[in-house]
């Protein structure tokens, strides 16, 4: 490849996932038999909701019996209520809860609808998938089932789809990291002027983490991609350097 | 290239531009004499401060008063009052103003830090950059100009690096589209279940804008890179279509 290119390779022809599955050994199996093996500096993205039933992070909604909350906004939202419930069990706060949507906050401190708690995709009936316990840990674990097969690791980020305010759409973006520094930092740094930059940090997990929902899509059963010739830094600090402190928040 | 794949190439060794410039035409200049010319399908993606550079949107500061407001503002946090202005001049609302940060409301409907008026990397001096005009009408131009070089139209994303609430670092977006749709929409789709997809819209002109940005990188002076291999949707309704009706938004 040239210089400075940069290449997003979906990763196609996993089998479907069941708890206990290694899947960053899945995934660098079957790259390796495609031809297109996992190389060094390469970074796996990877959806969360894969690495929710590797997990077992389901919740079959029969053993669900909704509060009295739930039973309310579902009637007036004409939700289900078990679905309802599932959301408020996982959120650690409410920040929104009107028009049928619950934007809420979740124990590791993401911000997003649902409490990240998603419906779609699942294994029929009524199972939904929760956001993985430790995000961070199952991208470093990933990293290291890959490293079992190929004998080295690479950067691993664990993406989800999330809203934001004030713009229309989703956008995929990292909840685990592994391997790199989830935000790129310019402080002090000067532009061609001798200016200190203005822009002093980017979030480079979640711009890599939308690059590769470019290749996977959501209807094709794609849910990993590779990326190749991005010059990351290394890090350790996983995803939660990209949540932004209450107290610097001015939007909670 | 491999079918599926994507690649995302930079665009080096552009002139200092200059107003008046025809930033397709130099582009697709650029990218024939390299070896490697625009191909039909590829998408370009061109960052807000050249061509606010080609269009002349930039405001010399020696020629602003401040406002009492900016004074005042710019006292208290340590600016330049003469900054302060520029963004008030910018901004139709502001959303915050604390902490030394303002978030407006630009003209455009875009809600961003300091309504968008830059003061990194121009000419030097006591310039900074303001948003073009109009930026869907700004891509729908170089679209044009790198037809008159190439023969053919593709998509251009117009993009700009934005703060968003929670989450920490700047991700870069489109702030202006002509050629693609930027938002793919999956509603009344279903998934490998049969379930009605719950994600129904991603904001894809956002993920290709933050996509390019890691072959752009900040300090390296390359403010345009090409996309090619992503099956977009054809579209003419520009950036517009990425704003959230101040009615639907929970978070004015």
């Amino acid at each position: 490849m040239i210089p400075g290119e940069l290449h997003l390779i979906p990763v196609r022809g996993l089998p479907e996932i069941v708890p206990g599955v290694a899947l960053g050994d899945e995934v660098a199996r079957i790259l390796a038999k495609s031809g297109d093996p996992v190389q060094r500096g390469d970074i796996l993205v990877i959806t969360h909701k894969i690495v929710a039933k590797a997990e077992g992070a389901v919740v079959d909604l029969a053993t669900i019996t909704p509060s009295t909350l739930a039973l309310e906004f579902a009637r007036r939202w004409n939700k289900d209520p078990r679905h309802v419930e599932v959301v408020l069990r996982h959120s650690t706060r409410i920040v929104r809860m009107d028009r049928g949507v619950i934007i809420a906050e979740t124990k590791h401190g993401f911000i997003c609808a649902n409490a990240g708690v998603d419906a779609s995709n699942m294994m029929g009936g009524d199972v939904v998938c929760v956001l993985p316990d430790d995000p961070d840990q199952s991208a470093s674990r990933i990293a290291s089932e890959v490293a079992g097969f190929t004998g080295f690791r690479v950067p691993v980020i664990v993406c989800d789809t999330f809203g934001r305010p004030w713009r229309e759409g989703l956008t995929n973006i990292a909840i685990g990291v592994a391997g790199l520094a989830p935000i790129r930092d310019y402080v002090g740094q000067t532009d061609s002027q001798g200016r200190e930059l203005r822009v002093t940090a980017l979030a480079v997990a979640d711009e890599l983490a939308g690059a590769a929902e470019l290749v996977m899509g959501k209807l094709d059963r794609t849910p990993a991609a590779l990326i190749r010739g991005y010059d990351y830094t290394p890090g350790s600090g996983g995803a939660r350097a990209l949540l932004r402190k209450p107290e610097m928040d001015m939007f909670r």
